[in-house]
């Protein structure tokens, strides 16, 4: 039951990092954080047809990462900051749990310098 | 061409993104971003059995995010910092690229008050 709530509670992660994983998807979010773009836009430097770029834009919209609006004959997308900064924010936990680490044993290496080989553990 | 060479370049970003977009990897990287743990250490808390667990670190060893290395009986487990680092960098370059987004359109509202409708071009 534990892992099942977990999982639910996760799943905004899951789905952010799933989407990321793929370098067109990721060169759309370069370009959208740049700033809104049409489809077509993103399409160009992609090299990719209209119809590949609305299925990565799909997964990007339903990972919450991106948005997007149709006026007219124009869909514009945009990135939503919230989503990208809950990926920014765990990987920014994480970096500074590990770097802690580091600092605690480096401390404990400056703390015994009689013991060359403290390390090696 | 372009986009041939540019996956190559992504490989490592794919497989981050991929690693991490499960909820027992993230738990285990967690985890081993508070220190080094053994292959039990980590399956304890995920209620997962260790043929499972070692299939996960598999993934993560292979996008780089984790190593392992066994001694005697026991594999131990531990987060590689620079691959992590390429996600982080990855994600605080888009943030910051958004950001300024904002700061531009805030600063254009800011001198141009008189004009409500400026947002919507």
């Amino acid at each position: 039951m534990i892992l099942k709530s977990m999982l639910n509670y996760q799943m905004p992660l899951d789905l952010a990092f799933h989407a990321l994983a793929d370098p067109a998807r990721r060169a759309m979010v370069e370009r959208l954080s740049r700033g809104p773009a049409s489809v077509s836009d993103l399409a160009k430097p992609l090299a990719m047809s209209l119809p590949a770029v609305m299925q990565h834009l799909q997964v990007l919209e339903s990972s919450g990462l991106v948005r997007s609006e149709k006026v007219g004959r124009v869909r514009t997308c945009r990135v939503e900051p919230k989503a990208l900064g809950v990926v920014a924010e765990w990987v920014a936990r994480r970096r500074a749990s590990w770097e802690q680490q580091f600092d605690r044993l480096g401390a404990y290496l400056a703390a015994h310098p009689e013991e060359p080989n403290a390390k090696k553990d």
